[in-house]
């Protein structure tokens, strides 16, 4: 079986893809597309690769697929990451969702216009939305932080997918202008994630 | 088993979870905040209910689910409307990942924001982003559009999850001003899904 990963290294939805391939065994080829160069909104790559024009794009040998949450949960299916009883996996997509529709679109942004676009360049909107991303992005590592107040991981004393898929784009969080010290809770838990046999960096 | 879906009843998520039960076959009890009037912030709501202070949540005898798509996994678990073939159910999960990232806060926001809000009610920061709001709303249903040129679903020729949650926020996207006669292929699939036994309505 051969897996290609369509990525951008420095993405963190990328590195979740290797961070958990890397605790499955599933070795990965990587092909890189610099998204600052547009690279990704290529007539090619629309065509063979993502009509979305977004990459983490997972080719497998059964075909394409994209959204990093479902490329982690391809390669972790019939894994220990994934639990089967079915509330406690639930719960874990119910985080999975709540990475991409709260996290993400704060946290992550706000690292990718502060450390690769720059504050000078945001256009004038960017720059109006600025204020509610940084607060929506504090708004999502306290509630991380109440949440793992009294937790070892995300579901409870297992670590799973939902652990792998939220670790990336915290544990950048501070290149985003967040201070990680704010969250004594994230920041523990950060370093036991990082702790755990297998695991790789963003830059490995 | 008794479940109590916490529910704003117009919501489009609100509603997949409703269709959901419909489609299984499992009786829900349903409990209704005003959120026009921020009966999901109150600190009872908070503490009680999602410390998220979002709708809906799935009270199951396990507890407490947040995040509708997580919802409608756990009630679909081991049913037809849930691939089990690896592959088949990670691109499930890639639609329902791409649903609430590039659909739901576009097409959904459109129609809180022009059905509900009111257009003249908008803050200037909500009125700045309108612009962009619709044309990721038009792109996400000209990506489905594209996708379902030839096929009878989301997931080919089987009535998945997929479409569910992609039905309920489509169904009603003329509220947000998209026009669903510019998109053929999604308005055919839509008379398909409404056409499947057990289908109930928003208003139901």
């Amino acid at each position: 079986m051969n897996y290609v990963l369509h990525e951008y290294a420095p993405s963190g939805n990328c590195y979740k893809i290797r961070l958990t391939a890397a605790h499955v065994g599933v070795p990965l080829e990587r092909r890189e597309y610099d998204i600052m160069k547009g690279e990704t909104r290529t007539p090619e790559f629309l065509s063979n690769v993502n009509d979305n024009g977004r990459i983490p794009v997972l080719a497998t040998p059964e075909g394409l697929l994209p959204e990093s949450n479902a490329a982690i949960w391809y390669l972790a299916q019939g894994s220990d990451l994934i639990p089967t009883e079915p509330f406690a996996q639930a719960q874990l997509l119910r985080w999975l969702f709540w990475e991409q529709y709260n996290h993400e679109p704060n946290v992550a942004t706000m690292r990718f216009w502060r450390a690769f676009v720059g504050e000078d360049n945001l256009t004038e909107l960017q720059r109006a939305n600025l204020p509610a991303k940084v607060a929506a992005g504090e708004a999502a590592l306290k509630l991380m932080d109440d949440h793992l107040a009294a937790r070892r991981f995300m579901l409870d004393d297992r670590f799973s997918l939902a652990d792998i898929a939220l670790y990336t784009y915290t544990h950048t969080a501070e290149e985003g202008g967040f201070r990680l010290a704010d969250y004594p809770a994230v920041s523990a838990w950060l370093a036991r994630v990082a702790a755990e046999p297998k695991h790789i960096t963003l830059d490995a």
